[in-house]
């Protein structure tokens, strides 16, 4: 079941660098290791933003909320989440 | 070199079945035709909504502009485009 | 699987009386076998407004996808999807 | 009398986290004894969002701004109500 | 029960002088009945806008959907409602 | 002459409580002033919200930025104004 | 007592060009008369848009109101109306 | 050459209250400066905001941005231009 | 003296297409007659829009909004104007 | 390739002085050889702004992202690309 996820990345800028490095260390981990499970399908940096478009693969809403609201990053982050079905003129069965 | 788009199609309620029908067979056409080409990479439909996520695999921005600016349906969408690259936290070297 | 949808409908006022009345009677048969169904979990009316605030229940995005889309008013409607998760706060397992 | 609520939160990223913790935890203790009253029909945490869709069920909007307006995260949330009415499409008398 | 409500109102440029005349002359008679009434407590125009806001005192939520939704002009207007409390600022016990 | 304004307050997580209350203390005996006076028509709280609909009666625009721009919370408050004039279905001569 | 107004023009596309050009004369006439009134005080033309910022000298709302609402391109036309004072920083006593 | 200009202030509510004076001071006394000079036309405050719309009257943009960029509140304001021609319906000549 | 311009251009679609393309055929030939003149300096198509990013260099206001509103698809697009300076990092004396 | 970006910059106004003037000055020497190497084709400021509209001539979308995302203020800086094509009515061959 797939869900496309935009983040964008806001860290209050009072915060010290090594908090901010700590935090991006931890999220990269996070995300590296979501991705390799299948679960993060698909991870682009949008050109010129702190933001990233997502696909993930998840067997449910559950599984998605619990992905998204444990990233390290999350308290910083606006989310926005879009379900996304095949597209009639897909030639793939299965788009992931 | 990747771009991401959010297409959202409105066909005035006054077009007729027979011209709303041709126009969405000869998209469809080319839209499989661009992705069995390599050049759309990902078509997803948004769940309940007549739009699409997708992502784009060209050459450059002029191809980019011309396999859009074609589509039969171009007249009919709102077209936002996301310049991509690879995320630094990705696991793959190319996600496309 | 719960998603939260909000439905806002806009008729064109130059659609004749007889073909509004049909449409909106058979969206009332179609809304009411859901719910009986229990897909359609519920179903309000946004007080002064021609629109409604639905919860859905269903197996899955496509399940709700082609629910949606094959309501009578769907060429009519503006949708907004936000999936659900269980609240931490709720006192029920099951809040449907 | 029913009214839909989106709570919105927004925590300072300055609070010491003891006092956060300290508000979620009135804050979940209040809102299960609307919950257990009737008060607060359904509380649904929205994926990915720190925020929930919830249905009160009031006497009157006296009720409703004081229930709110008392919860202990309220000077941290972002509120929106729409009353509800039953839809005339719906199977139930009265959909709570 | 208070709702302050405003209404901003879009007659269609191709509807014929004679309807809308028609239209304006029984919504204002059901204005004033309302008004008369007491259900319809104030009335004001905006200034250089075809909008009011206004501010109905009615039993529940049903009594005011009803009154909103069967005005003549209803089906032309955009309609906003924000329900009220007395203020503890006011030196009135019942603001009307 | 009257104006509808919207008044919403928003005071800074950092300000202490008694400068707070003190500021409440103070901006409420000046409604309370204005309003005995005849200036301050109407002063409804929004429900659930930190805001308020008011209706000032005044001799002209003078005093109104006068009465506004001298509130204690006005440094801490968004306003919205719309001058208003008899509504042409209106009952009241003079709907005060 | 002045009022800041922005006007913008939306003339359908259907309109035969014979009414829109008599349109145009007619409300080219008032406008003039109402300057020469020293009602509409200021009347500027936006570069690039068939809009304009207007500054307004009347004695009340009313006949604010009824000086933009009996313009003849009214009911083409976005008002935006902004009550002005006297600027604390102003060289002038009265700055018309 | 006009400019319609609207600035609005946004001083830090944490700015010490001298500062604040001292900025407002000499933002004065620059004001009347430009005003006296003929190149700040026109200065209005808009009614209950902290903002104002003004016309500028210079010789070109460099002008235009050299006066504004260099007002002591600039750090702290945000501003619309929008170039100004003559209206075709004004009786000015050039109405400045 | 530059100005940035946005134009972005909406032909009705119920324009028949001898007339669509008569209007573009002009247009281009107006638009490439300023360009030789210079007083169009840049012409760019932002991608996947049927819209412009243009720079105009003109005399003076009434230069630029003479060129603009007698485009031939003028009543047709929306226009943003942004006045240009120097910029304080430039390289070049006069970045044209 | 072209993409038209346009920067717009909030620096704190907590920061001191000597870190901000820091930073604009190795901004400034940044921009500067990435004009003189052909890379950052134009930059104009927005009169009134701090903000400029900037054209890049990159050779692909990971040269444009490298060089934004390492400017100095870029932690600052609101962006907004846009990718560029030929304009079918421009005169130029190539257009930068």
């Amino acid at each position: 079941m797939l869900f496309h996820v935009k983040m964008t990345v806001n860290l209050p800028q009072s915060m010290p660098a090594e908090q901010a490095d700590e935090l991006k260390r931890t999220e990269k981990a996070r995300a590296q290791s979501l991705q390799k499970e299948g679960k993060w399908r698909h991870l682009w940096r949008i050109a010129g933003q702190y933001a990233n478009f997502s696909v993930f693969d998840v067997s449910d809403i559950d599984e998605l909320h619990s992905l998204i609201s444990t990233l390290p990053l999350f308290p910083y982050m606006q989310i926005e989440i879009n379900p996304l079905v095949r597209h009639p003129s897909s030639v793939w069965e299965d788009d992931r």
